[in-house]
């Protein structure tokens, strides 16, 4: 199962004797996995909170630029609007954020953050500090700064 | 609402006066939506197979790796042992993939690609392949080489 001839550029996965086949090549493949690595460690470290990556991007945000629109939160966040709607769904459900039919335009919605979804930032912003210096606590300040610069160009223009 | 201090390092995420708080210098935040951002891409390109990434990555995985052990592909994978229980029914519900008793350990599940499977596969290798050099249409092949290096260090050891 392992190739002989590793295709060019042959980006490393591991050493396991797996085929990856064209994975390698697809430098999404190589965001995904981190991606998911970092997801998982991400709701380790929040676990007592029961929070995802996305909720809490969308808490800091409302809590940053209280009301703001729901349109201009997702956005920001990088997040689809349909998937927004759901997302906000359920900070409202647990009594973290507030949408209220925005005074400028009715038919859009404006969120503010409540007294309990401020001290959840409170309290998970040290942890998600401390969990994103454990991911990437194998890089250079330089790999870092210039990995970031890349990611931002990621779907650049698109998004 | 916009800051007058940028916090140090100040990675720029956009210029609608948005305040983003600490999120720029969370590297996991630069990873979650350049990913989020390929998703949709990728879930919009591949729109009539009706696939997500980490299906795909499976399916390849399991293409390649013919009768490997449904633990082995989800590490390669980079997937979650119980993310990918429910990712294999899936496939084997649409009969892309049969799952089978392992002869060597009778406790875990030996993976083979179906026809149906292979034949996905196959249309969907060159949609993704362009999927991925759009995505990836801004970034120098330097840049390209250096991030995937980066990105490969993220939770290194741990995955």
């Amino acid at each position: 199962m392992v190739k002989e001839n590793p295709p060019s550029p042959s980006y490393v996965l591991d050493d396991t004797g797996v085929d990856f086949d064209i994975l390698p090549q697809l430098v999404g493949h190589h965001i995904g996995r981190a991606y998911r690595a970092l997801f998982d460690h991400f709701c380790k470290t929040t676990a007592e909170y029961d929070i995802t990556p996305r909720q809490f991007v969308a808490l800091v945000l409302i809590d940053a630029n209280p009301g703001s629109s729901q349109t201009i939160i997702a956005r920001a966040a990088g997040i689809e609007r349909s998937t927004m709607v759901s997302l906000v769904d359920i900070l409202e459900e647990r009594k973290f954020v507030v949408r209220t039919r925005s005074t400028k335009d009715r038919r859009s919605y404006a969120l503010t953050i409540t007294k309990q979804g401020k001290e959840l930032v409170t309290k998970l912003k040290p942890l998600v500090t401390a969990h994103d210096a454990h991911v990437i606590q194998h890089l250079t300040d330089n790999e870092k700064d210039s990995m970031v610069k890349s990611l931002d160009k990621v779907m650049m223009g698109e998004r």
